[in-house]
């Protein structure tokens, strides 16, 4: 078989690199083209140190672009929507790594971006990028939305408790532990060294945009809720999600058990981690650096209905490039972890 | 007038050592003796690097306390209740850094620390450490425990709501986020630094100790289930807590700021940070390393009735020997920041 | 062909788990065994939470093993010569990962270790383990011993420059920065988190034992001595050496830029890393966690005739695990690269 | 006595925060104005949150300045000669933090700062920044130019052995460690945390402006070369200077011991620091951050001739406005550490 015939728009962000990272190591992918404005003709290698020696490909514009079978897009929020006249001719299936596609509603936008959406009649079009939700929609997909970062981690958490109904859907407060990749390569003054260094920093008690995909994807069709924090703390990578749920019913922990196998037994990127000693008893982002995978573990509070549910990724794998991959692989047919087989180090 | 004698009976941990490290330089203090098994005859240098060319103190044995006016205890949970009759007729007044006379109801020491408390019978003399919430009794006390940092952090950002009865009582969720010295110092497979580093480690989803404290503080009379969780991040020393409240009233945040500006305004180690823009719009624990300040912030969801209250202490300061000197200055009249004046680093 | 069936003696440290990871995802590959006496029968995912959900072996003892191709000794300074005897008859070929057969001479045993070496007779069958020195000897070995990290660090920024006799051999000086990996993973009041975190500790200004091994790789008949410190930083994986080097002729950029090319152009896992701008001007060790890269660089001081060389490469992996595979591949004629291909993570 | 007033010109730097912090807990000093262009109007607390409810100084501009007895500068380097002429009507005394006034010479500027100097026949009559060198001149000087900070750890650990002519003048080789804060407050790409977070950055190899100074102030007449590298590790306060001197005559351990307490014994700002045991056996500069104390510490190397002198400070401390502080006392008769009392902490 050929190999698909990939591109990449908007590939010198965080989450472009490591997008590109793992398809010049897909052994069913060729990457054709990689653009980049700011850093136009330059090696690749200048921008993600990490590919020294293993490409040569450089830096095009935008419109060099040649037609190719899935187009990867990695650009700023609001400029997909903007351009994607011009990348809907090119190419057969397109992935979008940003916002911009991932609410079904246009009114949304509105709400939580602050802007009507451009092209709200394409919203429809996408699907939103979590494999374990939407399998079987991305098998016949053109278009694919990968999911927020933050979202990811809480939703595949939450997930299997929404949709059996065993909650109390307005009661959820959920708080993320943050690496500073999430914020991108873009300097600030928030994300100096010397500022940004130690932070426990409390940078979105309330209004984070991801909320908009939880409820969504949680929703059932009932009125929901989820109280969301967020918590930059010392880390580049990783996401670690802690969500307080309350239950409408008794559960021990093996029905909790029993519930997550369910839903995620088959799943080769979620593990659900609980051990009663040792000393990664509960998910640990740090071990997912570079991973595709989701640890999942709980407690339930002896004391009361509430269920600890804690879930860690890795913010640009997982919650961005990784995931994305991942959803390439359906769209195409390949066996699930192609690509993404890396196990993560320990120590770390 | 002459110097206040006082001793320290377990003077190598971390509290201890941040202890002695804010008497010697206390103004009204003479240091006397202090006192570890471990460290017999050796200089208090050796243990804590930061006193080198400040003293030469050395250690010595429990044996061979003398009287003197106040007897700092900061041995491990269990020993103060254990050799409690040793220390009462040394010293008039006793500032006790351990968990062994936080809470007041003999029950509860069954409940949370699974063993009957020794005596029972002292626990009414024994005043609760937060000067904030009992400076009047602690004018004419003799005894005082102090107060435990994950419970001081999370008590001073609820106290106020509490007391005032402006929320559910029984769906707060709080979650700290602390430092490696909160495990003290002695050596764990689970913080090698290795292991440690880097961690974003749910340690105690549910069932955490300090949940006793915040409960009997937080009562007034009512019923109430604080809903807590702690997780370990990269940081040595500092708390942050985010609690989540859940208003049973409208309010406006004007209304919030009026509030713990009436509780706290005239608090000196009380600090609300809530600020529009900047690069510290909350509170932040790295600030406040070597400092007795709980700074306090918070944002009010648009979306519920949840309000995020966001706390910060150093936990080795205002988390325990800062706020045991605090006491100390409230039970012998003495200005209350004298000794406490370090504002903290920044950067840091 | 049927896979190459190795086991590793002493797998639950940190090189021996790292060794275990690319083993297993090792395409020619199959592993057998592997031994730990304190978690025998326990699952390896317990001690490698990376490994979860990757294979199903469990730790046996080192009693249990069974003839296999290769065995990979994993174990602590001075067991794999005590237990020689029993390792020799189970495999065809041995890689010791130790300290244990890597100097030539049983005199420097007794000079740098201390101890009268058990087995001298064995130390001249085993091929010192730099691939990029000894590539033809390892081609029809035996038996491979593993270079230490800094060492490796060290020689392979040093080797052309005293291959070619362009140094006075007595002034170099040498300073190796390194992560907390390297003490391994036994606790100790030094590797507790709150004390080893932050630090830019001199662990070893004099004495180092690798300073051994790389008088003895890079004496070329001549004496030398190498000024050699050893620094603790906040990292856990990683070594970066700085080499300040005098020439002995007058030598241009380009001169060494030629050198470092003729010597290691061909090589896979050397990378020479001197940009002009950019924000990685010279090796970084974070880059290199989990690859087998050493990445080096250099500036001449337009002062003097020093030549600062710059060295980078991951401890656990080209300073020891990664370095292992290599000289397998080597052994058993395989790509040099197989089972290293990964290329690293960025940012991280 | 009257306070001395005195004014803070550039005060939302770093090391002008920094300085303002020990000003105002300074009994003998009244902070009359702090200057800053881009926050004028603004709160002092808004820049440096230590601050916040310790002062309610707001930034003037230079403009405003009016006369007082002390003028601290805190300018960006170039800055200080350029409006130099602003600066002396307006106060007795100055003390410039910059480098603008720290060499002797006017050719070094050519040299080391690529441009000419604008006051040459000012550069007399300011006393190079280390009182333990020139507290003789401090004492009836009215310009003082503060020590660069890695000019201060190595100057302090090499001033014994280079004015005693113990050493190889040419051959000394030091590597300094530094944090992120040597930066300065200006965001950059270099800076941004994910970038800089774990680095091990080789940043300045040769040719680093402060050799300059150490070898003015080393020289005793003799010619000398310091061979420097600077090297930015994980931290944002704080300098490890390891430098390795080659001795030109016979001395142990002890002789070194004997001439650092000869030249340093009754400093308060030095302590030697070297322990046989323990786990602080060398200088560590995290128990440095907010102190003023240069520890210095070594190792005889008993295969060669090298001695190892390791020194460690905080760099906006003695390195910057600690070490302006220490001066101005001088200048002033009080007291050698008044308002530099703090010892630091432990752990951090």
């Amino acid at each position: 078989m050929n190999p698909i015939r990939v591109s990449i728009v908007g590939a010198s962000g965080f989450a472009g690199g490591e997008l590109l990272r793992l398809l010049l190591f897909h052994p069913k992918v060729q990457v054709m083209q990689v653009t980049s404005e700011r850093y136009f003709g330059k090696p690749v290698s200048k921008v993600h140190p990490n590919l020294r020696k293993q490409t040569s490909l450089t830096f095009c514009g935008i419109d060099d672009l040649q037609a190719c079978d899935v187009l990867f897009l990695g650009l700023p929020h609001g400029s997909a929507q903007k351009q994607i006249e011009h990348f809907l001719p090119l190419a057969e299936r397109i992935i979008d790594l940003s916002a911009d596609f991932r609410l079904n509603d246009a009114e949304s936008y509105k709400k939580w971006y602050g802007q009507a959406h451009r092209r709200p009649e394409l919203l429809q079009q996408f699907v939103y990028g979590i494999p374990e939700l939407h399998r079987e929609e991305m098998k016949s997909a053109r278009y694919v939305s990968s999911a927020g970062c933050n979202a990811t981690a809480t939703i595949l958490a939450l997930y299997p408790l929404y949709k059996e109904g065993w909650v109390h859907a307005d009661r959820t407060v959920v708080e993320v532990k943050v690496g500073s990749s999430e914020g991108g390569n873009k300097v600030s003054k928030a994300s100096h060294h010397p500022i940004r260094h130690g932070c426990v920093r409390s940078f979105k008690p309330t209004g984070h945009r991801h909320i908009a995909e939880m409820e969504q994807e949680l929703a059932f069709g009932q009125s929901l809720t989820i109280h969301f924090s967020a918590t930059s703390v010392e880390m580049v990578r990783g996401v670690l999600a802690t969500s307080h749920v309350f239950l409408n019913r008794s559960l021990s922990e093996k029905d909790v058990w029993k519930l997550y196998r369910h839903y995620y037994g088959k799943e080769p990127f979620i593990r659900i981690v609980k051990e009663r000693d040792g000393l990664y008893r509960f998910p640990e982002p740090k071990l997912l650096a570079g991973t595709n995978f989701c640890d999942i573990g709980f407690e339930l509070d002896a004391r009361s209905n509430r269920l600890v549910v804690i879930s860690a990724i890795d913010n640009l794998m997982k919650g961005a490039a990784g995931q994305a991959v991942q959803a390439f692989n359906i769209m195409y047919g390949f066996e699930k972890t192609t690509g993404l087989e890396f196990p993560g180090l320990h120590p770390i």
